[in-house]
């Protein structure tokens, strides 16, 4: 997508010289726009460890490319083999829970082994990575293909008449390759000329709709406002959002989604409200070993720092600020789960589905018990 | 309440000194606890404009000890009743739309009009300006014994374990004169040794439940937790809140009510988890003029740099750090409607009801149209 009125994706070779991986080191926004080579396997595990980048595709990416990266930096160590194996551990530490990273890498490694030799597995590693970025952001851009429909829907509905919809936390082209997946359907309305109006909820504690979201929407141009996440009740209940749209980070087989602490009450919100509710995202979030998403999903506590204190640019320099008393407690719950009954539909690379056992097995017939 | 362990009204008459009204200066809350002397009208208007104090309690008593001083300033004027009149002008201009300025000063109008002589108009205005703070202060003290018996009961059923109540915003004793209501029974239920602990929403964008609920509870040494606004919705899920207890800004007869920003999306997800939701207020928060809220009360908007900035604690000083991109638009809504459906009984200074025009009337049959 666009910054600066250039294109970017999050992730990408370097020009001129493809054994250094470029990433926007995402630390610094909204406030600066800072690119960061990465050329070791180290400097990978820094980049994933400390959150340069973050999202569950982006982290997949960039875990691609740190195999490509580990190849060659095994190319010179005695035992090839053992190298890229022990960069594979390094790199699965570095954020133990997201899914992607393990996928990425394992699936590295299976592309490494078929190779012979050296120059061949390092064509292969480089190969891999290209193509799962290269998935990731077709996968996204179909999900805005696919999510277009409702928008245009309700547009037509409205007689062209501004569709407000309300998104909570940071489901944009930041947390993956490109497009991203509850914006996708936004890129692809503004980009059809849909009079589109996007509600951001800053999404308290880390305020990644605030810092990310409002980042992304000002670069594409799409009409938004910030608010506070408290406000998107008042705003259903008087007419002035017409759809939410929001991504997940574990999708159950029955449909209930775990994504950002918050997103919950803007279901119920948007259920009080008839107002429709879509769940976006890729595939590879839909964890089919679940079913009861309150009862199984296990839910991160964070650290309390994160409530009491909050960042962002002052005297142009990035400082924090405590807002409650030094003594106070406070805890950081880091997702909520939304249960199936709230979400009107699924929005994935395949298309749209009820949001049910039923519904998500339609598009994916393959996983019938 | 207690202050490092010191007793405290919000506003009181200095010691040794009853020309001199102090307050406390709550825009240094939670980081420092400063006492502000106020002796002339002038002071007042600041106070009250500047949000010195606030709250709605406390605004109507801050406005009885203004015409207190008002009389003593009009004494060495040529007119003593034209100064007061236009002093009793000038403070109802500093927050024009909060109910409780203008009744306290029409009150001591009429209270003053009474007296024959300057001395004794003087002596009339001291004593309405004590009543008024007296009155409020009582009322609170009767919420909480009132209030008192929904978390006893909730004590009795789960065999003493800890009651945990969800609050938003700041009803505390810092928006009164002492007890606070939403925070009355809470108190009330601390000192009776039942063990408690309270959620408190932060509250964005101003933060009244960080700054200003934590900072009181922690005084008092009452349990509680600072969590994000979004986080409510979670713990109703997993068990983790027994009841939720809110002020209101404003009560329809039919009891609609409004209050901070996020009530409502609380109240969905209390109704969604079977869980009790109250609101605690005075009387005098009732308007009897209105009955549906969504519809008849109009909601301020307040400046979007409340949600763009987040104020607090910064290298030991107080400073604001953007956290939106600089050219990002915001929106600032200061209050939302909860509907009655959703409220699960209100606890005023004359009892508990059930939440509509006719459980109200059961606490104001005088109220019969």
């Amino acid at each position: 997508m666009l910054v600066n009125d250039q294109h970017y994706q999050t992730i990408w070779l370097k020009e001129g010289n493809d054994k250094i991986v470029q990433i926007i080191d995402q630390r610094f926004l909204p406030h600066r726009f800072v690119m960061e080579d990465l050329s070791s396997v180290h400097d990978f595990e820094r980049a994933i460890c400390e959150m340069h980048v973050r999202g569950a595709g982006l982290i997949g990416a960039a875990a691609g490319f740190a195999m490509y990266v580990a190849t060659m930096e095994a190319a010179s160590k005695t035992s090839f083999d053992e190298s890229v194996f022990q960069s594979s551990v390094l790199l699965k530490k570095t954020r133990p829970t997201a899914v992607n990273l393990e996928w990425a890498i394992n699936r590295q490694l299976e592309a490494i082994a078929t190779g012979k030799e050296i120059n061949e597995k390092i064509s292969l590693a480089k190969k891999t990575a290209l193509a799962i970025a290269t998935e990731d952001a077709a996968g996204c851009h179909r999900i805005g293909l696919h999510g277009i429909d409702i928008i245009e829907e309700i547009s037509r509905k409205k007689n062209g008449d501004t569709v407000n919809i309300l998104t909570h936390c940071n489901a944009g082209w930041l947390a993956f390759v490109d497009y991203g997946t509850a914006t996708a359907p936004i890129y692809e309305a503004h980009k059809r000329g849909i009079n589109i109006h996007v509600w951001v909820d800053e999404t308290r504690p880390r305020n990644q709709g605030a810092n990310l979201t409002s980042w992304e929407l000002l670069n594409e141009q799409v009409p938004h406002t910030v608010i506070a996440d408290n406000t998107g009740g008042h705003l259903m209940q008087h007419g002035l959002v017409d759809m939410v749209i929001t991504g997940a980070d574990r999708l159950t087989r029955n449909c209930d989604a775990a994504n950002k602490i918050g997103t919950y009450l803007k279901a119920l919100a948007a259920k009080d409200n008839n107002i429709p509710f879509y769940i976006a995202l890729p595939s590879s979030t839909i964890d089919w070993s679940m079913r009861d998403g309150i009862k199984e999903i296990n839910i991160e506590e964070r650290d309390p720092d994160e409530v009491k204190y909050v960042h962002g640019l002052c005297d142009g320099e990035w400082k924090k600020v405590l807002i409650t008393p030094a003594e106070a407690k406070a805890a950081n719950y880091g997702f909520d789960v939304t249960p199936a009954r709230l979400i009107s539909g699924i929005i994935t690379e395949r298309g749209i589905c009820a949001a049910s056992d039923k519904g998500l097995l339609e598009l994916y017939p393959e996983m019938k018990l």
